[in-house]
């Protein structure tokens, strides 16, 4: 798959961390003009200064993560419950704000959210991450189908299992019993690596996917494929 | 259906809004002793302090809600947002922190959540409310597959289009271009009645549902039927 | 739960399979007329003879089933795919068009198929049975939205790890390699129990389910929850 | 998107019905070897013929159609129901039995059905139509799961209101009442371009996508997006 991406100017952010070093690596190999932010996005206002700071995009990918915490529901805190959102939900409607005024009078532009299957399957001690995540996937279909007549796609991945620096680490890929829930849990029986999710990323930024509607795309090996 | 909660200690929050009525009629007619709360739950403490008042309960049915703002989501403003979520989504792990210990130690239990199918499929103007609504089903699945070994059932109703004060008040219903709109998008051709949703929650919320797992059902008339 | 179906004369097909002992037996206790049929389905024109034969009903409950072949998809053969597909996906249309005019006269009528939530979920040397679980329940969708104005409720069960002899006999069970696997894959870490399908059932075929149009329920211990 | 399929050699059935015209020639520019097959696929040894007249290939795209018949439920005969289901169904154990010993072989290959979004969201009068996709859906998460540790991918795309001339010709797209159905139901607010159904697919057939396993991906400018 080559030059998916010629002339786009593509924003993630949070681009040292979760998919960021992977997309931003192949975008710009697929011809894209990448623009890397590293600004933490929770507080108020910060995503509307990145998005200003970037200037003139067409996509924006919405690259948003923080270590997953593995309380058991029963001791969640306050604390926990509100950093998680404010990094992973609170961006949302500050990104869209500041970034589609620009799409609409433009006529055209992508939002792609990297979000989460955790939000399409349960698992243990995960209910706060997999909330957030499950706020940004119902958010992504809302949003999809309001701007559609625009001609402005936002669409998400609904990933896990996927090779990243954030969520699978070397320590943990190095555990034989992560390496066991592999083999047990995921029927592709491997992580899907960073650059296929790269590649499907960018095929979903390119204009080939004009077509898709608020959609969720899973993307988990098997373990979610719905 | 009768008597499905004979012998239930049954705590409704907002037990006059949105579900409440309904659900604690019905649930009184199958047998239920029903709590009713209508304590506000948005902040802190506050429904950890509804279940201590409420003393001991064998079903929990967090009915939570909040009229639906109808703003673009190009508009949508922080305190909107907060204010959503607020009502909608920080109640739950404060919910599930203060009913799940006495449950533990009765070795059963069930919390109910009362969602939306805004969560499962797209609507205009409607980001906020479904973003909100998606984080409570992604936590019930979450929630649900822990708790399940505890013997502890945490499910929820996806619904829309069900009859109810809140957000199908009369002259909502009186519109003519309402019912057309239920006419052309709603399967059923009618709204739900507030009593088969209610029949429904008494179900799940009887012994005779011990078997569902962190699952959302939606209810929508076939508007969102996964 | 009690009576939820005085009054309703329901016929069971293949009642001394799958879920048919136990449906029949809750069936009656919850005040059904249980009409038990245990004629073979498969061939051109035998659903509308049993049809025919029971009498007027008020609901249909398909329970249609077939040892599943355990054939790796490279390996199965024309046979085993039409004798599966004769067995539990031909007989549908025939029920149907036995079954319908007469509920139409009636002005109501329910038909549930207890399906598969193989059907849902990707298993290994499932592909014959899961293909044709797959198309009970798209047709249940189908016919479920055409039928809705009529007031007819077509809907649907899509279980595993349910409890019947047919597929869950106590030899299975018995397998500590069995337990093992539900203990690894099903979040219950039970089967559900025959009784609890049945009471399921029961209530979706009440009165008090005439809101569910077209809809497919899971039922599996949380092994597949959408 | 260019030359995804570089190398690759393609095995189209139906090449010149449904998406097969539009896949031929996207692939082609795409880099692949097309081969295209128009033989008949339904008779019993038609599948395994046309499979192994085609020689080598990386990948199976399995182009099956038939014009939808719109009979209501209850009129359904027999004949419909048997031509659907030998057309669109029959065929898929018989060319995965055909093509896959192949790939073992060679330590990978692909399989991309062609099936309907009907088989996800129910539609009037199109009962037989959709039981026969859902078949096809449902085989297909079956047969990926199976295959995925063979390196050997099985996945389906789910459409509908695709432009292509089998079910949308152009007698249908110039009525008036296509195009106010096009508005009322399709967030995209038009038909998908064969074009962009064909570079997904190129997408879904390359080496980019041994990642996926036994999913369906719905592509039906949002009528049904999950």
């Amino acid at each position: 798959m080559q030059n998916t991406l010629t002339g786009k100017r593509v924003l993630v952010t949070q681009a040292s961390e979760f998919m960021g070093p992977a997309f931003c690596e192949v975008f710009a190999q697929q011809g894209a003009d990448v623009v890397q932010s590293n600004e933490p996005l929770a507080a108020a206002g910060a995503p509307e200064a990145v998005v200003a700071s970037a200037g003139p995009i067409d996509v924006l990918v919405a690259n948003l993560s923080i270590v997953a915490p593995s309380t058991p529901a029963v001791d969640v805190g306050d604390d926990e419950w509100r950093a998680v959102f404010a990094a992973l939900v609170d961006p949302l409607p500050r990104l869209t704000r500041a970034v589609v005024p620009h799409f609409v009078q433009r006529g055209r532009g992508k939002i792609l959210v990297i979000g989460s299957a955790s939000a399409l399957r349960g698992m243990k001690r995960a209910s706060t991450y997999s909330a957030a995540r499950g706020a940004q996937l119902a958010y992504v279909q809302a949003v999809g189908v309001e701007l559609a007549p625009k001609n402005i796609q936002v669409n998400a991945i609904a990933q896990n299992f996927v090779d990243n620096p954030t969520y699978f680490p070397p320590e943990v890929q190095a555990n034989p019993r992560f390496q066991e829930r592999l083999a047990r849990e995921v029927p592709l029986g491997r992580l899907v690596a960073a650059r296929e999710d790269a590649l499907f990323a960018a095929y979903l930024c390119s204009d080939a996917a004009d077509c898709f509607v608020g959609q969720v795309f899973p993307l988990s090996g098997g373990w979610a494929a719905k």
